[in-house]
């Protein structure tokens, strides 16, 4: 027997109930039961991105709702600042430039995130500059940005903050409207522990203003209908169906363990996995580490291929490898979603045996009973 | 109890053994294993779409993919002739208006389909017409186009032909080598008998070489992104994992039973409910009815909100109403996906028995009858 264990940034791990909720019979989606999923889903949007804000879903990745977001908050005569230090935060600036978006890239070195700081510097050398888009959880380096002293800067200066918030909303701390996020992003497959298909755009009145006052080139992805659809509790092209019935069953179960205890068991993870990685002698690689994911260096000596393909062939652990420039260097780890302390051990109880099989040396059982021990206390 | 059964024209039922192979637990989509997918998954598409072209999976609705083909097939100095006969074709001239794609809109009568000659008088009238865009099968009226005919024309003057089969491919003939389509598009909820979701596009050599000599202001629906990713049988975004793995095991039925069996057996539940209609007094709605869809027209007297109320609350059987100018006016019942001459035979009593209750006079199973003289010839 080979137990499969996905511990991939995205996808994660889908629970079973949820899986069989969404095997249960196709609805139609112009019915009065659909219309009732939508509300309810709407207002448990709302607790997962802490808000009073329009949450839209688009049937689509997570690369959906931020082109919808980042285009349409970006009309002509806006200019937007792209925090660049990572494989997503490129897309964003890609998105900029397919669509004709007047911005500037501001490069942060790879593993750190972003501080109000870098912001308000940016926007006293710009001050054209209206609109600041970054990653929260950059997936690809596992590094965390500063979003709630970002938002400090933003809102003094009247610039929208756009938030690609994938490997963020539902694992570490989201508070949209307190730190003055004007349009968080996120997708179905990370924390919310579903398959992925669906993305969600939370948006805030100023960001409301800015999209209708403009007309950009978009139709699946104009945020506009959607907001209109939803007036109405409806949808303006035809929804996931399967994916939003299961969206509804984790929303639910997600209130009812609030969201604190979520990001708090996140963190204990994290930090439990950290400690394994210093007690095995692996560099946790950024500067900035975030607790939905964690990224190790892979030591001197140890082939990143190999002990990828170690970990899925022969023990069932799908881990993720490096990206772009960090391809072949290190190695990720989720912590988001459906995974709890005991998944965890057993993840670092194979990377142990794997690094082992390759001579990496070490004391056996080290980053394991490292890790216990910060659960033991966090589940005390 | 109440068992319900879905005959809206998309989404349409999905089949116990899909539902629970998408149940299956999530694989992440960076693997050798997804990889594999993908490839059995292209080639299964090309038997579908009757091709050699690539064929594009998305995740996001038809809409989604239709945009794609659109606007990639449309960079400035084209110029495209876009039919309008329905609600779904008038979405196509909404595309193009949002991206400013230069275009003339052919309105053709509802519930009539356009042939070879209203193209090429048309294109008479504008020789810089180089674009035709339609739909094969309208969803709104049932009404169906000669895509053969328009076909032969587009070729004729080296214009690109792009078609809607979302309600049409898998469920009715769609040859798009033999025809010359340049841009096929479908959907995972019609014929495809999954749950929305999926959208696909078929592209020939012909369109490729429009799509990659444009620039238009478009990233997630680029295509050009999905055919680089393609080469190595990969995908540029995160995809929806479950659904193509749905799709594989339909995809793989389709092809064992073979689309010239599913076509006859689809143009057979149309022919019966056509004769029902007739046998009760009910007018087919479209004077070019295709096989897919049947609309007819809602008597006078009978009341369509209280008829669909009463098929879905008492009965369990969801229809569809009209769209736009033919909503209250017409009902629809779909013949394609996981639906049989015997489902049909239960709809079309469902239909009797909630006429009945209305006061409509009718010989009680007289539709029946005449569905089942039809479907014991085509059994056979």
């Amino acid at each position: 027997m080979k137990k499969i264990r996905l511990f991939t940034p995205g996808p994660t791990m889908v629970p079973e109930e949820v899986l069989l909720e969404m095997a249960r019979p196709m609805e139609h989606h112009r019915t009065a039961i659909y219309k009732e999923w939508v509300r309810e889903a709407h207002g448990l949007l709302q607790y997962l991105f802490q808000t009073k804000a329009t949450c839209v879903t688009i049937a689509g990745s997570g690369t959906a709702a931020a082109e919808a977001a980042i285009v349409g908050c970006c009309p002509p005569g806006h200019k937007a600042l792209v925090i660049d230090n990572g494989k997503f935060a490129e897309r964003w600036v890609k998105v900029c430039a397919a669509f004709g978006i007047a911005h500037t890239r501001l490069p942060i070195e790879w593993g750190r995130g972003a501080k109000g700081t870098d912001v308000s510097k940016a926007m006293d050398a710009d001050p054209k500059i209206d609109t600041v888009i970054l990653v929260h959880s950059e997936t690809s380096t596992a590094a965390l940005s500063d979003i709630a002293g970002i938002g400090r800067v933003t809102r003094d200066r009247g610039a929208l903050l756009i938030v690609d918030g994938i490997t963020a909303v539902g694992a570490i701390p989201c508070k949209m409207d307190e730190w003055g996020v004007d349009a968080y992003i996120t997708g179905s497959q990370k924390a919310l522990m579903l398959p992925p298909g669906l993305a969600f755009v939370a948006v805030s009145d100023r960001a409301w203003e800015r999209i209708e006052s403009g007309k950009m080139p978009m139709l699946y992805n104009d945020l506009k209908a959607y907001r209109k659809s939803l007036a109405e509790w409806d949808v303006p092209y035809t929804p996931a169906v399967s994916l939003v019935r299961g969206l509804l069953w984790v929303l639910r179960g997600i209130k009812e363990r609030g969201l604190e205890s979520i990001w708090a068991e996140t963190a204990m993870l994290a930090r439990g996995t950290q400690a394994a990685a210093e007690a095995l002698g692996l560099k946790v690689f950024p500067a900035d580490p975030v607790d939905s994911v964690t990224a190790m260096v892979v030591p001197q000596g140890v082939d990143e291929g190999a002990l990828r393909k170690t970990m899925r062939g022969k023990y069932g652990f799908q881990i993720a490898g490096g990206q772009g420039e960090l391809k072949g260097k290190i190695i990720r780890f989720s912590h988001m979603g459906y995974v709890d302390a005991f998944d965890t051990i057993a993840v670092i109880s194979a990377l142990e045996m794997t690094l082992r099989g390759q001579g990496y040396k070490f004391s056996l059982g080290a980053g394991v009973s490292a890790a216990q021990a910060v659960f033991a206390e966090g589940m005390k």
